[in-house]
């Protein structure tokens, strides 16, 4: 496979320097949602800075973020700062501004791995091999679903929004369009992939939106390495909606079965 | 029943406001852990600060805890600070410093809830009720256990540590002792009630401590109210440990079974 040096994804996350720790960064037309930038892309674009800091002690173990706004297209501001350093831990306070304007929060933590005694409780489930997947070509009207190849499992987008919606989990194989070996960056871009559960639940479309998004590395340096352009099986589901929120419980695969993250999110939505 | 006014409970997350967002606290020696403070009262104290804030909008949405280090006991200094208000959401970060250095970061989010449609898609699991199970009387080396009144069904502190565990399911019926009306921060400190999951899932005892716990609050508080001093089901299970990590995701009902929050931490374990 003749993996491109670097991408659309490489070109969203790029930042520039201006000062230690302190970084511009620009919206990118190919990661466009329907208003603003996909947040995956936003985060992975935040968990980058932290990657590259001067300073940082091993490997993401955990990243959260907060859109406390929708960002508006063009240029902003991300200042990645490691406020606490221990022996084999680090935590990170990351902040992203727009016009002055606080528009994202986030925390992370980075560590040195150790080998220790592991397993994977949550098995990856029984479903078809990608292969054997018909890839869905999206009618999106957005950007950065043309990112992303998707396979469909179970839990697509509703044909028929006419509120008979009962369940609310979606499968799917999923991998960066072209094809890109995976990093932490990408890894916490694809656990932002899944739309709405509130669309599939009411099979009815409502606004919604990603209020705060938490991702758990399962994987390790070696286990992305392990993967490269594979495909991820993704697995999202909700555990409760109410009063304008609903959360979202998620996990990705890949494809020898490596459980590589366990993701959720609270996301706000109407009516 | 009798419901005493306050409570160490109470008493554990009282601060002194020293300048606006800034705030005073003190370790309470009925919460001690191994090592420091139980990790879900400081967590409930950094919501505590934002709830109590004068600026605040809302009630608390979501709320991400990172612990840095182990809190020695004694003097803390909390500031909370809004870093974004919006129409109906308010971003919030939240630092705790001892001695001069970061020991604890949190963000979190309040929102204004409005009335909509909902639906808890993860339903209580069928359980005998709380009067038919039998209180545990923890030998517990640590004081914050007997804070709580814990009734377990089903994955027990293991009796024998002889490496035989299977599993990394607990379900247990749990509220405040002695009695206190459920509020945000103490469902944020039930939130972290159950033992290192790695002790369950292995049967073996080694060293383990939260690193960083976010709680989706599904709750508002009519359902607080609702739910009074009444009892709470909880559940918690690991999906993957590896390298040093695992995580745990878990539940909390009310016992009228509808979902109060759902909760997810990332756990060091040695070994």
């Amino acid at each position: 496979m003749n993996t491109p040096a670097t991408s659309a994804f490489d070109e969203a996350i790029a930042l520039s320097e201006t000062a230690p720790g302190r970084y511009r960064g620009q919206t990118h037309p190919g990661y466009a949602n329907m208003v603003g930038p996909f947040g995956g892309i936003t985060a992975a674009t935040a968990l980058a800075a932290v990657c590259r800091h001067p300073e940082r002690l091993g490997s993401p173990v955990a990243l959260t973020v907060n859109f406390a706004t929708a960002l508006a297209d063009g240029a902003f501001e991300l200042e990645a700062r490691p406020v606490r350093t221990n022996r084999s831990t680090q935590h990170w306070v990351i902040e992203l501004r727009q016009n002055g304007a606080v528009a994202f929060t986030a925390t992370a933590i980075t560590a040195t791995r150790r080998d220790t005694w592991g397993v994977d409780d949550e098995a990856k489930p029984a479903v078809p091999a990608p292969d054997s997947v018909r890839q869905m070509a999206i009618p999106s009207p957005v950007q950065w679903v043309k990112r992303y190849a998707m396979r469909p499992i179970e839990g697509l987008l509703p044909m028929k929004w006419d509120g008979s919606g009962i369940g609310s989990r979606s499968r799917l194989w999923v991998r960066d369009e072209p094809p890109r070996p995976l990093d932490f960056a990408s890894l916490t871009a694809l656990a932002d992939v899944f739309y709405p559960r509130v669309w599939l639940r009411r099979a009815t479309m409502v606004p919604a939106g990603t209020v705060s998004m938490t991702v758990y590395f399962h994987a390790g340096p070696e286990e992305l390495a392990a993967t490269g352009t594979g495909w991820l099986l993704g697995q999202a589901r909700a555990q409760g909606f109410r009063n304008g929120f609903f959360d979202q419980t998620a996990q990705l695969w890949n494809e020898a079965g490596r459980l590589l993250a366990t993701t959720h999110q609270v996301v706000y939505y109407k009516e």
